[in-house]
């Protein structure tokens, strides 16, 4: 029997089990100008000690994306090397800012089973915590991925429906205790723009746009320590369905969130994920643009907060805000409906 | 009325004003490292703290031409999103070293405007200063830029022309007190030429070539978190002059100065930039070689300083010291004409 | 004469002399990070500092590949500017872990000479050693390499066969004095296969493959400040026997090895390099696979040792463990024979 690991397969998860993921990882400030390197992320909060320490903050903590990816890459091996497609996010929330120094693991729950109808693919629902060297979570949050039997004969798990929220609410983000806009500088953020002069239903068209090359992606998600192959190996994929590597999705939301500094300066700090769907698959040589629409708003007393949905399309620029036809579905250049909340400064 | 900044058009420009450009951003080892990584650099003063020390200075500085990327890339978003052309350097003066753990800020004073006769586009001038967290500036620079009018019609602003030096003078140039030379390793800098070795009009040339891809320039730029389209958006690019992304000028100088190593190994500190001209654009692909040229030399005391004239080419080896024909214009592969001042030890 | 190096040639190099490498360098966890994005490397105790001082260790080393890289591209410039090929490795012992903020620098003295029988080429073989700011030896090895005469017609240097050993004996391997497995938390290292469990002749397929990039292979071997042209100048290469750049052979090595985790997790620590042979060419576009062969164990009471073979192989996978036919030529897939020592935990 090898010792290499071919990674579970849809009948042998069970609902209940916890699985402890590989590889921790102590963060520094490398991973973050990697990250402003891959992304070309603007945010101030997170390129300045200075500008984090005017917010209250000891230094700059990592953008909450970032910490989302390396907690994410984590379980990739256990949770998806076999998967076929990673189907959503909910009730994600960022429970205290992750600074340089910090190490982190992660752990999934395994809360819901079912599977297809086909007999060979199942739904797999885990809940998964990032936990600091203090073991504080730092970021939990739930994903589905529908993953391959390795039998099409093998006898379904019993199945489970896990119970989600359809958005996490306002009063259960997480503010750091020390975070204080009073002496905000918007100019040095790059935007003049504070919580009360968004509005629910706004759109903001984020303008630029961004090619992807092979070695970007990669890079990226190697550095997130994600090894599904799908991203990587050009060979195994050129009898896939796409006929060549896959650019890992969270690619996709960083630089799409890189785009949004132009108009979204200021909401840097993300708090919760709601939602998150990869319309449409994304390959090297694509552009990717992004446009935001306002769903919601929250005071949080310290600051304000936005619902946001960021939706990025690929070869099509956002001028029009396209994301549906008539009939429900997709526009063809979208790749991304992302629904997040992030705090923002308020004026007062 | 979008949130997204589009940018100043020339029109919106006036004499006299200063622009406080956003993102702030606290340097890391991580810069020094990535600067590595992109260019190849071999400079022994920013690759070891130990070097560093025995050259009196408390720790590896950073590469002053990284600086000068950081620096400019804040103001690109403000001044140059809707540029046509970069069109030249002058008076850039590194007043200190900098080190891991400074924080960066720009700001940029409008000195020069100057419409074209075509009415279409404008020549803008800023003298850009990038500050440290102490209030004190590290470096200031001018540059040049052909920017388009928003609207042809628009009357165009006042018309001002600066005053510029040719060159920094000597006497000019900023070494830091701390700066020490006496014992300089010579062997571990990789040549044993030092200030009184070289000659005025002594031409080098650099033999080495470096092809550069697309994944390399936008991970450079976007590092330096330099917006600007040209660089980034492929799908754009397309209905361009050149049909494709063009790569970022600082990346032309920099991987032209790593390569100026072999030959200049002990003129590691850029101390001015007295002139600069992206003769013609570079693409991926593309292999820069480059030469030198002594223009001048200055005995500072603690060192000497070299004034050098950088040249870098494209897809042509400069065995020959390729640079103009007999009606002065540039020879079609060259890329680069960069005048800078350095320092070097002296021998005795 | 200009000041540009262009190399030493066969004829310029005498056995007995010592060449002290330009461009010392300090290590910073960015020097790790990158590894991690440009190899995809899970090993914990790489990873996480945590993870690190459960071992004993006061925070997480480098790789010792990433070392061998390091020091390795000192060389280059001296010894092998002008190189034909990189024949092989021997007698390397690695032999005190590196971390952040260590400066290394190498010497190489020149233990072999032998002008081939075209006399166009000649065998160089060195000892090369990595010395940290201490003035400690933390790397050495020994390496030969073909390297062109400058002219054909120069008499041949006297030739000196070095005597060296097939493979680093258990008992020459250095470990940490602190190095203490006791702790150890296999979870988090990604396998439960502990010393006892490998069996001598056991060959572990890795499964996964990696397609490789120019932008990615010139990161790393930039960030190695290693300058050999083959890897960098497409144009020049265009003339060479393969037309196109060729990766440099530590990519591979550090590649196959990253893979090797799924399989070997627990073998993280290379002790001893006793043997490597770059078998075939690498480009970029190919996809690595590899796997492994125990060929001898070792006790070395606070941990074991495992001698293996890591074969790497491009666009084919290896689940057949191909290497050789019958008449001992390797298979046209094969690129890397590379025996090593590593640390792994035992169990009790």
């Amino acid at each position: 029997m090898t010792k290499s690991n071919l990674g579970r397969f849809f009948e042998d998860f069970r609902v209940g089990e916890t699985i402890r993921h590989a590889t921790p990882r102590t963060l520094t400030p490398a991973e973050g100008k990697l990250n402003i390197a891959l992304t070309g992320s603007r945010y101030a909060l997170f390129s300045s000690d200075e500008f984090a320490r005017t917010s209250g903050l000891p230094t700059a903590p990592f953008d909450p994306l970032l910490v989302f990816h390396i907690v994410f890459g984590k379980t990739v091996p256990d949770i998806s090397p076999n998967a076929v497609a990673n189907l959503g996010y909910a009730e994600g929330v960022f429970r205290e800012p992750v600074y340089p120094g910090d190490t982190l693991a992660a752990t999934s729950d395994v809360i819901g089973l079912k599977q297809n109808s086909s007999g060979k693919t199942g739904v797999v629902t885990v809940r998964t915590k990032g936990v600091n060297q203090h073991g504080r979570v730092v970021l939990d949050y739930v994903r589905w991925v529908m993953v391959n039997k390795r039998d099409a004969g093998a006898s379904a798990p019993q199945e489970h429906a896990p119970d989600l929220a359809p958005a996490v609410k306002a009063s259960e983000l997480c503010l750091d205790d020390r975070l204080d806009f009073a002496r905000y500088d918007w100019e040095l953020a790059g935007s003049p723009y504070a919580f009360e002069d968004y509005a629910i239903g706004e759109r903001i068209d984020h303008v630029d746009g961004m090619t992807i090359e092979e070695a970007e992606h990669q890079l990226a998600t190697r550095l997130y320590q994600n090894t599904a192959k799908v991203h990587f190996d050009a060979l195994a994929q050129r009898s896939s369905r796409f006929g060549k590597r896959l650019i890992y999705g969270g690619v996709a939301i960083s630089i799409a969130r890189a785009l949004a500094f132009n108009g979204l300066a200021n909401a840097a700090l993300i708090l919760g994920i709601n939602a998150g769907r990869h319309v449409a698959p994304l390959f090297a040589g694509d552009t990717i643009y992004a446009w935001s629409e306002v769903l919601d708003k929250a005071d949080l007393g310290r600051c304000g907060a936005l619902r946001l949905r960021l939706v990025a399309a690929k070869n099509r620029c956002c001028a029009d805000f396209s994301l549906k036809n008539d009939a429900g579905e997709y526009d063809a250049s979208v790749i991304l409906d992302f629904d997040y909340w992030a705090a923002i400064p308020k004026r007062s």
